[in-house]
């Protein structure tokens, strides 16, 4: 018999690890509701043509596709066959996979505001936490299943929208223990500015992707990467004085303002930012014009939410606003603005920094010693009671030895043991003890209930 | 450009959908939890051999693969052909799939149990509700995606288990407001004693798996099947004697006795069975005898809840001991009883008894109507000073119509419209007016977060 296994890049996740998670989503999608943001789940499959082409030619190879079943009937014997051809010739086809795993949340939105936009109440703010499927090659921190949790408003060009995603973030990372983060913002209309000044606003996506390697790359390699995709040495240099820009957020603004005189772009762009950064006094926003963001779907303010320093753990979550989503499922001019939370990422912060609150673990109040059938029946009894009261207890299913059933609650984080014996059956008092500190004391029984309420 | 649509089977939960779902889940998990049951949470993905041949031919044929990636490869191109070839005569191979979704809960859970066994505290207790996946033809009430909900303790035998689970539809059921429900009780080793009587212990499978179509197909063709399964006519009368038994719990429970004289599954059986009747006084518990489950691996008592006659839903949980769950996986001898609720059907029962609470729907408590930028900007310290106090709302963010702003608020079912315009500014207080009643009063701004906190 084969060992059991699991997946490469696939993880189960224990009780300790789904409490860690829940802390990190609960927070979060606490704070989104606080702004009126809304749940939305879609499946985990979609049409394979709903996801193919929108993620690139790489990220198309990285969705994972679902085989037709049946295709060994002998009616679907041609079709099986036709689309494994065009399967080997590297091409790809819903004859052989009509469904796939869906890759990220943006596309399965867009594709539900396109297909129920008659009954949405816009501005339509969702929030939506679920799983997501990438054949990536795994390491260190990358994952084939991860959980995203994004927020996004559609159908409201307000930059109210920007301000309170900026405060979403601020108010989470916040009541998660982490308010050294710092938020990078820039606005894809100052970058479309610098496009026209290196050859025209068509360059933008090649610029803005060059860009965004900054980070990992550095600048010399930047400027090579620019010049192998065509632009001159005079608009290379105009973009690396643009991208050394420095000092305050004032200071860099003004100093673009300066660099694009009468450039109508970054006149937008300048006072979008300006707008956030009034309505967001006390957050540490930083303007950062080397922030690009890799998707070619932002139009305006752009958000990276960065880890402290002290981590090396980088972006814990993006976003920014986009012209048209829904326009590849034909239904063109929705705007709309959205943010998403790196939880994986977030998860190592909080580890790092020792954030997870102990609490969290404490799931069992206290534990019944099983001291014989008969006992055990007047336990369960008073377990029942503790239960109906809202305290959560166990009984030990067998009367094995004590110290067994004690190492038991230690294993499981469970705080006390309460022990009803013949003795104490008889004197109507149970012996509760304190695993932590090993301190004993006797409860009434029919003051059980009151004695752990407090607890 | 194609219209954008969803997978048969597969569907997408609205706020309103995902609201009443979590409404069900956490009531249920939030009993668990009171249990000492723990979360476990596995990959939507398995490896192939790990879910083959553990759901029978037809189960098979119903788990979805998931395609390897790189196939087209030329260094995977022979195993691909290799692979494609036994598809085509319907033989399984993970050549082209080595991934498979996930089928139930209990499979991955058995992996997971065998895989981690050294380090999991015995009796260990989990809980786990997640989306699993089959290519059943979908019809009303069938969906290709589906969440399970599943309670298991493994490495205990104790009969402590069974009524603690009986205890958790009780009081889970309560709490969602489905008291009516029954929740029938037999045992395996009852039908093991009826098997004997019938030709022999191994006949327990072909047994079980005829009694439990009773409900679908009557007696009658009950008789059928066990004939053309080679039993003999007087085989086929004792079973149906067997489930003619009438009468209250205690008068099946001694015909069974009567019927099975000096068999000591049957003594066994009608002990565990009193001993669960035993404990759970005041419970809607009925013995039936003629509930047999179709799953081959349960041994003791088996469970299952019905839904409140009226509402035509049947069955909306299940469950049962089983004495091998990880002997698949080279882990002998857990022993181990689960249960397991059907939330789809949960759902159907609520929503047509109308028993969702209208409270979880009201997710925000307020709307600040947008009366332009200045004002708007004064609503704004409104609604943050609200949000800090936990009091969800939302500032519109347009400065439109007034009675445009009123209709979202009662899409969005939000009960209050706040009023800051500039003559409240200038006095002060802020119109507050209830969407229900119609009823306006004025609120000191300073007093607004106060008086919404009593709301």
């Amino acid at each position: 018999m084969a060992k059991p296994g699991l997946p490469q890049g696939m993880r189960d996740f224990s009780a300790e690890t789904v409490r860690k998670r829940n802390f990190i989503l609960d927070t979060i999608t606490g704070v989104m509701k606080l702004y009126g943001y809304q749940p939305l789940e879609t499946p985990a499959m979609e049409n394979l043509d709903t996801l193919l082409g929108k993620y690139g030619e790489e990220g198309d190879k990285l969705i994972f596709k679902v085989l037709n079943n049946g295709l060994h009937d002998p009616k679907n014997a041609a079709k099986a066959k036709a689309g494994f051809e065009k399967l080997m010739e590297g091409k790809n086809t819903s004859d052989l996979t009509e469904r796939a795993l869906k890759y990220d949340l943006t596309i399965p939105f867009a594709r539900y505001v396109a297909m129920n936009s008659g009954n949405l109440t816009m501005p339509f703010k969702r929030y939506q936490v679920q799983p997501v499927w990438r054949a990536d090659r795994p390491q260190r921190g990358r994952y084939r299943e991860f959980t995203q949790c994004d927020a996004d408003v559609v159908g409201s060009r307000s930059l109210i929208n920007e301000v309170e995603l900026s405060l979403i973030y601020h108010t989470a990372f916040t009541q998660l223990g982490i308010p050294q983060y710092r938020l990078k913002i820039n606005s894809r209309k100052i970058l479309t500015a610098l496009a026209q000044k290196c050859g025209g606003s068509e360059k933008i996506n090649t610029l803005s992707i060059a860009i965004d390697k900054l980070d990992k790359i550095g600048l010399v390699k930047v400027k090579e990467e620019l010049l192998s995709r065509g632009f001159t040495h005079t608009q290379v240099e105009t973009a690396t004085a643009f991208l050394e820009l420095s000092g305050s957020n004032e200071e860099k603004l003004e100093a673009v303002q300066h660099l694009f005189e009468n450039n109508e772009w970054a006149a937008a762009g300048i006072s979008e930012i300006q707008y956030v950064l009034q309505h967001t006094p006390g957050l540490p926003v930083d303007v950062d014009l080397t922030l690009a963001r890799g998707l070619d779907y932002y139009t305006g303010i752009i958000f990276e939410a960065k880890a402290p320093e002290e981590v090396k753990i980088g972006s814990i979550g993006g976003g920014g606003r986009y012209d048209d989503l829904t326009g590849l499922f034909g239904l063109p001019g929705i705007t709309g603005v959205g943010i998403s939370f790196g939880i994986d990422r977030i998860y190592d912060v909080l580890e790092e920094m020792n954030l997870f609150p102990a609490s969290i673990q404490q799931s069992v109040k206290a534990l019944l010693i099983n001291m014989g059938a008969h006992e055990a029946d007047q336990a369960f009894q008073y377990a029942q009671a503790l239960r109906t009261a809202g305290i959560a207890c166990e009984l030990y299913p067998e009367s094995i030895k004590l110290d067994k059933q004690l190492r038991y609650a230690d294993k499981k984080h469970i705080p006390f043991a309460i022990i009803i014996g013949a003795l104490e059956i008889a004197s109507k008092v149970a012996l509760v003890k304190d695993l932590a500190t090993g301190h004993q004391e006797k409860v009434e029984l029919t003051r059980l209930v009151e004695y752990f309420s407090n607890k």
